[in-house]
C-alpha cells in the first residue's frame, strides 16, 4: 500500500531547510512516500495576522541559532546566517510548483536551499536560478518563462488555498489525512501517525 | 559533578504542561539536574509583541490538537482542552515562586498543572488553590499572604527581568551555560548539550 505524506514547504521558511535536508531519507527508511506541495505561507501568515519574526528580534536570534544546533544534530551543514527575507516576487516558488507538476521538486528545492543556506545565495536571484535550472538539465528561459504563466500562478495561487483550507498556516508542514504536523521537528510524528494510521 | 539545567516556566503556558509532566524522570535517567524557575513569560511576549495564540484561531487550533497527540506520544494524560489563558493576576505563579525558594516548587507545579488540564480547574481559583496547598502540607492562608508579600512579588519581578535580560521569551525554556532551548520539545536537544558541554 502506498503511504504518502503532503509535505508543504515554501522556499524563503527557515526551518524548512532542515525538512529539505533530511526528509527523504528518513522516509524512505520508514517506506513513506512525500508529495512535495509548495505553496505561499506569507500570503497565509500576513492574512492571519502570524509574524513569527517580523519585529521580534530575540526570538529571530534564538530561532537561528536553534537551527545551527538543529543542522549540527542532523548532520546538516550550516555555515551562517543567510539574507532572509528571500523570492518577494514568488519566482522561486513557481519554479518549485511547475517542478512538482513535472516531478524534479525534490532536486531543485534541495539545490535552491543549499545555495542560500551555504553559498548565501537568494533563490530568487535571476542568474544564479538560470545556473541551477542548468545543473538540472532544464531550459533556465523555457522555465522561468513557464513559471510566469498564467497556468503555473494560478496553481501557486489554487495550491495556497487549499492549504489555507486545510487549517494550513506554517512551512514546513506535514500532513496525513486530516492531521496536520506542522514544524520540522514534528516530521517523526507525522512519520510514525502515518505509520500507525495507515487507512 | 552537578550539572543544573534551568527549567524557566510559566505556570499558564500550555506546553509546559508535557514539560512539567515529563522533565523530571528523563533529567534524573541522564544524571541532570534542573532548576525550576517560575517567570512571568507573559509580560515579556506583551512587552515584545510576541503573541502566538491571540487572534490567531487556526494556530491555536493546532496547537491544542498538537499537544493532545504528544501528551500521547508521551504517555501524559489529556482529556479536554482547558480553559485558556489562566491566572491573570499572577498568584498561582507567585506560589510557584515561594515554592522555588522553599524546595516544594515541583510538587506543587505538577499539581496545578494536573488539575488544570483533567480537572480544568484554574490554576488561581483561590478554594481550589488552597485544597492543593494543603494536599502538600502548606498552610493555605500563610502561602497564600507570602505569595502576596512585597518580597515575593519582587522576586518574581526579579526573575522575569533576569529571564528577558538571558534572551528568554517563551515557556517553557530550558538554559545551560549562553544556550537558549525554547520549548518542550527541546528538553532533549539541552540534555544532550549539557551532557556533551559539561563546563
Amino acid at each position: 500500500m502506498l503511504r504518502e505524506i503532503d509535505f508543504f514547504f515554501y522556499i524563503g521558511s527557515t526551518y524548512t531547510y532542515l525538512s529539505v535536508s533530511r526528509v527523504e531519507r528518513i522516509a524512505a527508511r520508514e517506506g513513506v512516500s512525500l508529495r512535495w506541495r509548495p505553496f505561499h505561507v506569507r500570503a497565509i501568515m500576513i492574512e492571519q495576522n502570524n509574524r513569527p519574526f517580523v519585529g521580534k528580534p530575540v526570538k529571530l536570534q534564538c530561532m537561528w541559532r536553534d537551527m545551527e544546533r538543529r543542522a549540527n544534530r542532523y548532520g546538516i551543514p550550516f555555515k551562517s546566517i543567510p539574507d532572509y527575507p528571500v523570492d518577494p516576487e514568488g519566482l522561486a516558488n513557481r519554479v518549485a510548483v511547475l517542478a512538482s507538476l513535472e516531478g524534479w521538486c525534490p532536486e531543485y528545492t534541495k539545490a535552491t536551499y543549499r545555495a542560500w543556506f551555504l553559498e548565501n545565495k537568494a533563490p530568487e536571484d535571476a542568474q544564479h536560478l538560470r545556473s541551477i535550472l542548468s545543473r538540472l538539465g532544464k531550459d533556465p528561459d523555457a522555465t522561468i518563462s513557464q513559471a510566469d504563466s498564467q497556468k503555473i500562478r494560478q496553481r501557486y495561487d489554487s495550491e495556497t488555498e487549499q492549504a489555507k483550507e486545510l487549517g494550513i498556516f506554517g512551512s514546513p508542514t506535514f500532513m496525513w489525512g486530516a492531521e496536520i504536523f506542522w514544524g520540522d521537528d514534528r516530521f517523526e510524528d507525522a512519520i510514525d501517525w502515518a505509520k500507525s494510521h495507515p487507512s
